[in-house]
């Protein structure tokens, strides 16, 4: 693969590295990690890839890696995210399926041109929302699924993290910086960072759709010119209501997606800071903690693990999944250009409902009312 | 001290009977259990006191208590919360200090007419908003205090039960069926059963006023004529805004108050399942433990530990700290009529305030706005 | 009743007194809380009692209340060990049935007269193995009986507490001071303190009798009299093995008997500081979590909680089981003679055995050899 | 590297790939998986490497990646034990450093042989004690050795798995089958296969030196003919004492390898399952949780983790560790013989002191009596 984005400095681009690679299955072979031809340099050698291929621009990777017979064949997009689009729509035209970090595009509208883009390239493209990687939000798939819950009728979904407390922006904290900048990030702040992984979580899990929002957005550092802390009420296709914590000003927090699906026969539980236990609460009768791995698990939750119960895994496993899925998509694909991509894996059209999430959840929050979704 | 309420197939009575009596300072001698001369004897058996002494109605038990040399020296009211009004009123009247269960009355109106009887009587009068009597939920408060978290800026509260899944208030279930009949609850469902509770909690710690409201209820079960969950966003009189989640749809939970607070250099976790453990989670730095009984806790909250540290301490307990408090208000007051209550000890204001909450998310769900407080 | 010990300065005076009075069937009215006259009016003012019952020796007590018609019914007793038997055989002699803190006397010899002075008397006698009172220690008892768990092959228990860390037996820290001198406390220190505790949890929960022991005993602090750390192994008449780690030198634990059994199809968790939760393991399955007041539970686990699921119970709570089922007893021996003892109530016989485990344990340790029991 | 073992149905090899190559610095290139032909070719496929490369032996396997030009440049050993030392002499004959997963050898007497190979050999060599490569193992050791735990006088460690708690190596269960075959797996059973992580645990965390033990170690399932449930009592040569606890019918446990070390001031506390956690408690003072990854941590713990706090890294994370370790130590091996490895890195000591522990265990159980280690 080759990725664009993903410089010394940075933190998911190592991230990408070791999860496609987990499996042994895909290989970081080229990279445009920095336009600066030095740091391009360097990230070659911290990548241990060869120094040829490491490019100043994904113009020049995309150029170069098609002449090559042993080209890369796909790309890995981890740039801020006013690059998403302009990245993934050259990489498709120049007919390289994509692996895209979240959120998908900078807006809403870039997200309908990017749609249009991928179903008329008709080539892999998968979103790398991580929590749906760990094995046991499959099983809580699974479970809600299953109807073993009963009808849904409450969500409680929170991304609570604390690093932004400060305006570490002015430090130069890199992270922070494009985050906080609308022109690179896009008009959403923490809600587009990190709700839309929690709004990804929501209607992944429980398989509805999200049909009307009431959002209330705020920006607790005042001098940040987007959102740091939001909720956000939301109505469910099946007549369900939910509630979205969202923030990056929760001091102390590290990095807690936290699902509760609460259903009329029971609810389940899960967070990312503890992501090998999923409990089971029923109406009457004991509380139920199933455990990563158990021969009890899911089909969908135990082809996801790569270790036997009591080993943990963790943040780059999960992350990792998502990658084998989308090698087995690309193999599948290579062989028969039909081949539908894994119904697990996130694609284009959670990047249509996160940005969609994004521009209504703003919109919600400067008309100060409930709007549909 | 003599109850009202509180008769067979009841929960709370016995519960007041054992908070109040586990310091050794009251003993519950008297009551108007019941209106059923049967069922009032029957209680007076099962709280084992002098059946002469358990009334067939509250206007007897003043009447004849007064008379009584060694008649009671307090009223407690455990009914629903229709009777809350009037029976206060009675004992007020009648010369009796007052502690009543919460939600202080059944309406606004009507707190506003029980403020000015207290007012006006000059007497003790408490409310047992339980939660108040954790030893670490006044550590709690003792830290907001303190300024140790810096500014507060966030407030999550959830209060979830899910005990109401089912409309159980068909099926003969006493505790469910006046809950759910605004005639004998008031207007409010869990907004004022349980969310009274998380909303006092809220102001309790922080020392913040609430000043703002956009709230949501509904009615899960549909025949239901109450709201049985609710979310609420909250405005501060500091600029902190907060969150509340109350439900009784809550499959699966039991009974668990949970207050996290974030601050501008740490936060706290608590949640009442877990009561004898308080979390503070500093921007950087370690996560802190405390523990009930520690030496290194504040003042107000080893005031209130029965125990060496080790030992946990529960519901009633913490039910116990309030009677305790009010024992020695009551001491202080018979000794002297201007003696003031513990400025822990939730009283009049809080029944205001509380009734307040009920009224203002019913008017903002009804309105679909954001309300001032 | 009236109680021995328990004066100015004494932790688990008052715990008696809390846990007694619970559920309202039982009153401390006298007591012999001290030799000194002065500490015995400060103790009646602290208890509440008339300060004509608070006695300044028990023979003085005994004799007094066998005179009033209103006497106290049984004696309670909470005096250092070394007391153990001759008030209790004192009062047994005078009729008066005994509740005695454990463990049972001083010394193992001393218990197996107590054991005939007790089935000579006929009189009720128990012994407050505080952990007995747990509602899930009841489960995890009924789960064991029932055989769930298959044949108990491995049972592990600890008690660890951190307290006795530093030497404060010389600081005038009352507690410390007559738990390190053997002439107050017997041969065994932390062994006989919290040791016999977590014994008796193994017997009382497995059903087994324990029937080999090898014992490891040591004093950290180099000055003290008795051990302050201790591990054992143990053989079960059933063919199983335990191990036992008790220490008062573990800095940093508060107090937490914690107690695992592994059958052949299941294991089960309990640990006294989350007393409301019990775990178990299935050999496959998801794990369980039962909470207290389950609808779910055993008939014994339901027999003793007082709240509803989510409102917990602590100590004080597990202490008043056990005088609530003395208090039954009582009133059923009043009526019959011959009334038995409730199953789960510790008596004559958890003492003996205790005091057996301390003389077997010091022996075995002594001659550093495995043991019969 | 070139792998020895870890053919179809093992499990340990895919993990020592996905660990080796998690940083980008190891490539598995050449194997002798299988000593079948057809085996040997599945696992080439499966690790998709050269099928040439995919040898039917290991002397072959040595003999041509000797003579290659892009050869293997170590050996990772992850057969049976039996055959750990074989494969390490001819590896370290043929001048290829040796990763080896533990235990070294399967007999004491033959680590002594291979501690005098290594020695001679002067190549790295290394041992994967997987839990040692934790951040917050890490810390521990760190916070052991700066002395905040003061003198150091209790440590408690478990190993309870519960997978052998049926006789599933009679249903061809291959990673039953070896570990229960004394001839495949040395004299040792749990105490061998798992206990010996627990004593590298304490011995590397502490800083200490085990110098006596009392072991007692038995056949849970009868015809077993290794143990599969062992304590041990540890004397440390600071005067401490240890209990340690390892089984492998302990139903319903996963893998939890858990440490608890107790010193004069505090005490800490970290288990597997959890493993970004690590608890300190004081002697007095709240109780601390330190989370991987924190900014607070020593430099030893922050070396090793590769995600920012609240993204959860697990046991293959840790596995990688010491591989990136042993690259390290390679590296600088290549540059200068003279290179010392790295002291967080587990070595040929940690292997002659675990089969001493293995061997000094089976002594004491046979003997009934404390011995010297």
């Amino acid at each position: 693969m080759g990725m664009v984005g993903g410089g010394p400095g940075a933190f998911i681009g190592p991230v990408h590295r070791m999860a496609a690679e987990l499996d042994g299955r895909i290989e970081l072979v080229a990279g445009a990690f920095s336009s600066s031809a030095e740091k391009a340099k360097a990230a070659a050698a911290m990548y241990r890839i060869d120094p040829a291929r490491a490019y100043v621009s994904w113009e020049e990777m995309l150029a170069a890696e098609k002449q090559r017979e042993d080209g890369i064949d796909f790309v890995v997009i981890t740039t801020p995210n006013h690059l998403h689009l302009p990245i993934a729509k050259a990489a498709l035209d120049a007919g390289f399926p994509v692996v895209s970090d979240k959120p998908a595009t900078a807006t809403y509208d870039e997200v309908l041109e990017l749609e249009r883009v991928v179903a008329a390239a008709g080539l892999p493209y998968a979103l790398t929302h991580t929590y749906a990687g760990y094995s046991l939000v499959r099983e809580a798939r699974a479970i809600c699924a299953s109807g073993a819950l009963g009808k849904i009728r409450k969500i409680a979904v929170d991304y609570l993290q604390g690093w932004l407390s400060a305006p570490i922006e002015g430090t130069g904290q890199k992270q922070a910086e494009w985050r906080v900048d609308p022109k690179l990030s896009g008009p959403g702040g923490a809600i587009g960072d990190i709700g839309t992984h929690a709004f990804h979580l929501v209607e992944y899990v429980t398989g509805l759709d999200v049909t009307g929002i009431y959002a209330s957005l705020r920006s607790v550092i005042p001098t940040r010119k987007v959102d740091d802390d939001c909720t956000a009420l939301l109505k469910l296709d099946n007549g369900a209501e939910g509630v979205l914590l969202v923030s990056q000003i929760a001091t102390g927090e590290g990095n807690n997606p936290r699902l509760r699906v609460y259903g009329e026969k029971a609810s389940l539980h899960w967070e990312q800071e503890d992501p090998n236990h999923l409990r089971i609460r029923p109406a009457s009768g004991p509380e139920e903690i199933r455990h990563a791995a158990g021969a009890y698990l899911s089909a969908d939750a135990r082809a996801v693990t790569r270790l036997p119960g009591g080993h943990p895994e963790g943040y780059l496993e999960a992350f990792a999944v998502l990658y084998r899925e989308f090698a087995d998509w690309l193999e599948a694909w290579k062989a028969d250009k039909s081949a539908k991509p894994p119904a697990t894996l996130p694609g284009i059209r959670a990047g249509v409902r996160g940005m969609r999430f994004i521009e209504r959840a703003i919109t919600s929050n400067a008309s100060g009312n409930w709007i549909e979704f």
